[in-house]
């Protein structure tokens, strides 16, 4: 299992009028806590395109349990559970506020592509050597 | 079951460099398509907050088949499959493009809640009769 | 002279929890009133980018009157004072309530850039033809 | 003068389909670094909304010179060049990317309301102790 943390300050712009972040930023969330989680394998999700490879959402599930509010700074957790052994990854989301309370969970599946093909590819190599050594028993 | 229909041209705010709707924007057209189905009901969201009712997202599910582009005109449905009998509400969502394909579907569970109180509540009654009419099996 | 209205509903994610529409929003209303003047002359901005030419915004001065509020069905004008004869183009923003306060002003600067060359460019011929018919002096 | 400076990372959400940030988003980069910027002082806005204090703005200018790209760690840099004497207050803004190149620059002024009357009224006095010390002229 691979995990991962990420602090997040939230914006006054990510509010709504019902005074808590709006339902729909916690995709953004979940996109800096992936993109974090990335880096701290000493790589990007930038590099990634560079190289030819783009991951399109193709699902999202999340479970709102309690509301983030103006600049509290949460934790946006990562979890992967498993080691993809093709196109598809699927990332779990925790958001935590200050006092571990756990706010918001999410489930996201993506596609590994080809952006000149639009082919379905696998994860690049290097990224894989680095992710293996979470899940030793592969 | 009650359906409702609306159009949005997509802002290019709303899109990505992959040159697409980011993922996270679907949950405001959603949310526009939802407004829009109850203000044809002769109510309004905004009506139901001014009578002390607020209507928080506790889940939302999203998959995402082929991208929104730029200035396209898509078509956002709502469904409302059951009418509710308590604190919850379940709509379904449908986007699709100007030539009728289907690109994103969506699954999200409201709660009604009393905004001073915070306590579970139910729908308006004055929504309910109106909504009742598409029901008539209950 | 060329001006050209545009309505647009207020979402739900577009407020802060001030309970008006977040300051940096407009600036999606002004693009979606600038896209929408164009279309009402019979090209898109879309057309442009296909043919190669982009339009970076360069300068947006905003000033902020009344706030607009959820669910408001706001009217965005657009107001072009000068026919272009460069790469730089000025448009005039204001926004209107339902009962025709004046809510924000603005007034943006973009560029006619070629997109593969990155190099300024001027206005589409088809595009300029279009409006000249609003500048009889020209 | 008071300064402060923020980093930030770009979102792949605030990117649009031209590859950059859309010019819409920095209003919340702007804000982002005006509230670390509070922070710094040991304050914070949300105090004052806590308080019955709130900072609406009400202009807002800003000019883009190069663009932010996805990924990069911009700097945010706040400068208040005057110690405010009444309700009104003005921050200028400055982005840099990894580098220090200039891309943006901004200017917004907002006014200090009391939440419950929405009248005009004065900088905490608590805030306006701490940033004398950077105005020593005064």
């Amino acid at each position: 299992m691979f995990t991962s943390e990420t602090q997040i300050r939230v914006r006054y712009a990510e509010t709504d009028q019902m005074g808590v972040v709006y339902h729909g930023n916690y995709a953004q969330y979940f996109e800096t806590a992936r993109a974090e989680s990335i880096r701290q394998l000493g790589f990007t999700y930038k590099d990634m395109e560079a190289m030819g490879i783009m991951m399109p959402v193709v699902e999202l599930h999340t479970k709102f349990i309690r509301p983030a509010r103006y600049d509290e700074l949460i934790t946006a957790k990562v979890i992967l559970k498993e080691l993809p052994t093709d196109h598809r990854i699927e990332f779990h989301h925790e958001v935590y506020d200050e006092i571990k309370n756990l706010l918001v969970t999410g489930r996201i599946v993506l596609y590994f592509m080809e952006t000149k093909t639009m082919k379905k590819t696998v994860m690049p190599t290097h990224l894989y050597e680095k992710l293996k050594t979470y899940f030793p028993e592969n």
